[in-house]
C-alpha cells in the first residue's frame, strides 16, 4: 500500500477550512464545480470532472478537525482508496491553519498515482486560494499539468 | 521506507527536460537561483535556499532518459533519500514529454515529508513553466505555501 501525502498553510482558522471541505459551495469552488450530494457522514459527494468523476462515502467529519471520505465510485485504482484531511492551528502562529491530507491505500505506485499526486498539490494550492482570495481554481478551469487533460477538457 | 511521487507532461522533448536537470543554468531556473558544483556522473550539485539547502551526489544521467541524485547534505531526513526523474516521449503525442518523479527512501511519513511532496510538485510545474515559457518559479521567487517559508524567507 502506498500513500499520497501533501501539507498547505492556510491563512485562515480551522473552521474555515473545514467548510471548504464540508459544504457544496466550498468544495466547488476549489475541487470542481461540478460537485453535488450529501456532506454528511454517511452521505456520499459526487465530484464530476471532463475526464470523470470519483464519488466519496464521508466517514468522518469532526468541526475544525478532521474530514476523511472513502471512494466508492470512480477509476478501478481509486475504489476503496481513502482521503483526510487534518486541520490544526500552529500555537506559535495564530492566523495559519496547517492542513495534513493523505489520498491511502494504493495498491500499487502506477504512473496514474504519480499524475494524481502532483495533481493533488494542484488542488490544495487551489483550496488555499479560495480561502485566502476567495477564489479557487477548480475543475474544469483548474491547471492542467499534461495533455491527456487537455484532450478531455476539449471534448 | 515511503516515497514522494509526482508526474508532470512536459510540452517539449525528453532532452529539453535532461537540459534543466543537468545543467547549473537549467537547474537554477526552476529549483533554486543557488545552485553551484557539478552535474557530472559522481559530481556533488549544492542547492540553497534561505531556509537551508540540499547536497546531491549524481548517481546517473542518461541524456534523455533517467537522472538520479543521491542526498549527501541537508536535513537530517533527507540525508541517503534518492530522486530520480524518468522521462520519456509518449509515441500518441509526439511534442509531449512525460516526466514521472520519486524522492524515495523516506524513513517515516513524517509532516516534513507532507510539505516536501506539496513543494515538489510547485517546482515540478515550475521546471514545466520553465522549459514551455522560459521562466520558471526557482527560490527564491518560489511559491510560499507554509507561514515559516516566509519567515525563513524575511529573514
Amino acid at each position: 500500500m502506498v500513500d499520497i501525502l501533501h501539507q498547505v498553510g492556510v491563512r485562515a482558522t480551522p473552521d474555515k477550512v473545514f467548510d471548504a471541505l464540508t459544504t457544496i459551495d466550498g468544495l466547488s469552488g476549489w475541487w470542481t464545480e461540478d460537485t453535488t450530494g450529501s456532506t454528511d457522514v454517511g452521505g456520499v459527494i459526487q465530484f464530476r470532472f471532463p475526464s470523470g468523476g470519483f464519488d466519496m462515502r464521508v466517514l468522518e467529519s469532526v468541526p475544525g478537525e478532521r474530514v476523511v471520505w472513502e471512494v466508492v465510485g470512480g477509476p478501478e485504482e481509486w475504489i476503496g482508496t481513502t482521503i483526510d484531511w487534518v486541520m490544526f492551528q500552529d500555537d506559535k502562529v495564530g492566523d495559519w491553519t496547517v492542513v495534513n491530507f493523505g489520498h491511502r491505500g494504493w495498491k500499487e505506485p502506477i504512473p496514474f498515482m504519480h499524475h494524481c499526486s502532483t495533481k493533488w498539490a494542484t488542488f490544495l494550492l487551489s483550496l488555499k486560494e479560495l480561502i485566502e482570495h476567495g477564489a479557487g481554481s477548480p475543475s474544469p478551469r483548474d491547471l492542467k499539468i499534461i495533455f491527456w487533460e487537455l484532450e478531455a477538457a476539449a471534448r
